[in-house]
């Protein structure tokens, strides 16, 4: 109930505390202070407790947190004790690169099948897994439960595609094709735009340029 | 001078406009108001006119705005009407879908190297490029005037790697790695974290499916 009043923003944000109380697990930290959590990741420590307390604060009591509870229910939170099939349209060299990142599997992500319109990259192995022709995507998604698929391809074919993939049952578009996609209410779509972040890199690396000549 | 005060916030949606204005320019639109970029864009033109006043508003008269002339101060204030020679560090998959990513040099951003730690990747060739050995890095880069590094390797040794690049005089870095760089001010940082991405997907896609069933 209450997550639906979450912003943008703060969903945002948990990844990297998943990311940062991963670590600290790992390293055999069992609690943490909010203080501490802040000087580690730069943040300030009120804006830790704000976003905590949009989850109902995860109960810190006496000194900090626990860190692996705390680490489990922002796992929770981002639906991460869920499973999730995905497919790759594209079989280029960024889609083959997301199927071999065996990161994702850990998280839940499981690498169902590759696709692509190209014949000579058809039967190519991708971890274990054979890329298909595009004729038979439909086929595939709707007979292996797939609920997500990442776009690998030139933006030219990506709106059409996208809409395959809605008509036959996919609920999410991990979407790095450099285009804006406009799909159904209810179907979620995360943008990977690379150029646009490269651009922002250009723009401070610029203005930072002129900055150092007038001073 | 101005440029100084606009927000990160802004900055992040110049490169969308951009795109969007590139599409006209290449449909051959010569002019569009705010309003109409609005229902394009799917932002409000309060939005944009307001985007635009930070850069003295790009001199809408009469029928809204000039396309090519907004296309073109964008990118001038993105710094895309100057060139960056860059590197890849790290010739895995990634790397090489980066280096392979003809767009980028259409945007002045150069591809001058990659390397890679790994012996079997060393003399491979990714679109012209050789792939280089790590000890050669250090030598490549003061002697090659690179500017900007692509860092797509693995989170443990991203660190160590980030020090050499600032030491040799890289001003920017293009982070893929999992894990957040600390780097001298006037070091520009841009971070692409792919599974912190993919976790707000997954965030999103488990909250609707909540939702469906409450209801």
């Amino acid at each position: 109930m209450e997550a639906k009043e979450i912003s943008q923003a703060v969903i945002g944000r948990l990844p990297r505390y998943f990311r940062y109380l991963g670590e600290l697990k790992d390293q055999g930290v069992e609690r943490i202070s909010s203080q501490e959590l802040s000087e580690l990741m730069q943040v300030t420590a009120s804006q830790i407790r704000q976003d905590f307390n949009n989850f109902g604060g995860f109960g810190q009591q006496g000194y900090g947190y626990n860190v692996k509870y705390l680490y489990d229910e922002i796992g929770k939170i981002l639906g991460l004790d869920q499973t999730h099939n995905f497919v790759i349209i594209g079989a280029g060299n960024l889609g083959r690169a997301l199927g071999n990142y065996l990161n994702f599997e850990r998280r839940g992500f499981l690498f169902r099948g590759i696709f692509d319109q190209n014949p000579a990259l058809v039967g190519m192995d991708v971890r274990g897994v054979k890329v298909r022709p595009m004729e038979e995507l439909e086929t595939f998604i709707r007979e292996n439960q797939i609920d997500i698929a990442v776009l690998t391809i030139p933006k030219t074919g990506a709106v059409g595609v996208a809409d395959r993939l809605v008509q036959n049952g996919i609920k999410a578009i991990w979407n790095f094709a450099h285009v804006d996609l406009r799909v159904p209410e209810g179907i979620q779509v995360e943008n990977v735009h690379l150029s646009d972040s490269l651009m922002k890199l250009s723009y401070n690396l610029s203005r930072y340029g002129k900055e150092q000549k007038s001073n």
